[in-house]
């Protein structure tokens, strides 16, 4: 089985939509990625902190899914990662209420042994400089690595950023943060800026609107399933990020074709994703459902044509 | 050769994007389905309303392409309609900078008695009330007929608008407007409840993320093309909706899959719609280059999967 090495937070969140608010509950990066991989046949760990706060039934969760964590790190007396955040009606935008760092604040993070020869490193959202230091622990050139970031890096940590970005094969970042760190309006001109600071591929996700995938002049777009109810987007791009990692993990190999599969392999455990608050839909989710919806997304986008 | 009888504006735009601005060119949402709509294999009539102020010249371009202008009323010392409107950066939303109805203030339809049989009708955005005008008029009821309307007239005409779709097959709006007709924010809610009020097929039009098509329990995408310049997006909207009639007029059948491949087809010309202002690029477009396009199409959408 191949390796998938996950750096990204393991934390509690608090979240408000208008369908509800819940009190701390799992969340993080980390743990939305790991979720999302374990749906394929893998093995995956997570490099990541939290404090002596954090339940160990949470962590428990994480190994029932076969997900190692013995890079994850418990600080004695340090406080876990937590955010809160209230989602406006249309769930697209969203309010930070609060941010504690808490023992993200010192995180320095330590790859395990055995996963410094991993076959896909997915780094998740963090600061550029953590994820340049797990690269550098890495024993073994990776056949992938893929880096997901955000907009407050681009505004607090550019330098650090275009450093790590330098060394990854495939970003995925939102619409917006595409016009921010490339300066372009086009998604396609954006694209092909950031294809010249390092990255083959280059991810564009868009929420409800899907997700583009950009290599060289090839271009593939993953709808995102139309959905009745949405509860809570927490974490879907992490499950996105997840799934399209996990899948080439299991695949083994980085073919666009596999990318392809790839993306919508991401949007379809996404759209689960968003069904319940946090990782409840996550933890409840099965082989059947993935497959079942795995046939509604070729139904969305399969068609035949016969050019004229 | 099947009939498609095109009921909308012919009329004078000027338009401002950053890209630049116009004079008083050739516009219109009949101009801009009707030259769409030519590209496939049919007989195709306008319905609709000029001033003598209009050249001749823009008249011999719909009949170049064989479209039937006997529906085409001429006013005496009439002025005919006139719409300006500036582009905000972003390309996606604009402020109208004038509305002179002029002529088509009391437009009465004629539909020509050679397309009272006609085998679709295309309602392009009007006045509620001319669209149920031109519905009267058919002799045989027509095999489809498609409503492309807009908020305007949910605002000000909501009975009347509620009253002629009632009596379509498939109705195209974008989706703030779905959302503003239905009630629901959700698109498959909005949707289903549109559904109830009569057009089997409803259509929302994303502009730059795509197009959905919602009948019964079935849903289909078609992305937009992903382009480097967009000039201007006026008639975009239109040049999608002649697309996806005229594919329908021409295949003579309202299967789902045909509305599939209709909306590809739509979304393909509206592509070139907007690379050029006003009708510019509609003009200038071969068959060679739209079927170069479906082919991007294709590769754009199209995946290979196995269920694990």
């Amino acid at each position: 089985m191949n390796k998938l090495l996950i750096v990204g937070t393991v934390a509690f969140d608090a979240i408000e939509t208008p369908f509800g608010k819940t009190d701390k509950i799992l969340g993080g990066a980390g743990t939305f990625i790991g979720l999302s991989a374990s749906h394929f046949n893998l093995q995956s760990a997570i490099v990541s902190v939290v404090g002596d706060d954090f339940p160990q039934e949470y962590i428990d969760l994480l190994t029932a899914r076969n997900i190692d964590v013995s890079g994850l790190e418990i600080v004695k007396g340090g406080k876990t990662f937590f955010w809160s955040g209230r989602y406006h009606n249309d769930m697209n935008s969203r309010d930070t209420l609060a941010t504690e760092l808490n023992v993200l604040a010192d995180f320095n993070p330590i790859v395990p042994n055995h996963f410094k020869d991993a076959d896909v490193v997915m780094l998740g959202n963090l600061h550029p400089v953590v994820q340049t230091g797990v690269l550098n622990q890495m024993t073994q050139k990776p056949k992938l690595v893929v880096l997901d970031t955000m907009n407050f890096w681009m505004d607090c940590a550019l330098p650090e950023l275009l450093d790590v970005i330098k060394r990854v094969d495939v970003i995925t970042i939102n619409d917006e943060e595409a016009r921010q760190l490339s300066g372009e309006y086009s998604l396609v001109k954006a694209a092909a800026k950031i294809h010249t600071m390092g990255p083959k591929y280059v991810v564009i996700k868009k929420g409800e609107h899907g997700a583009l995938i950009f290599h060289d002049e090839h271009i593939f777009f993953a709808p995102a399933l139309p959905l009745a109810d949405v509860y809570d987007p927490t974490g879907a791009g992490d499950t996105f990020a997840g799934g399209f990692a996990g899948f080439i993990t299991q695949q083994g190999d980085i073919s666009f074709d596999t990318m392809k599969t790839a993306i919508i392999q991401g949007s379809n455990l996404a759209s689960f994703c968003v069904e319940k608050f946090g990782t409840e839909r996550m933890l409840s989710l099965t082989k059947e459902e993935v497959n079942e919806r795995l046939k509604q997304f070729k139904a969305l986008t399969q068609f035949e044509i016969e050019l004229q």
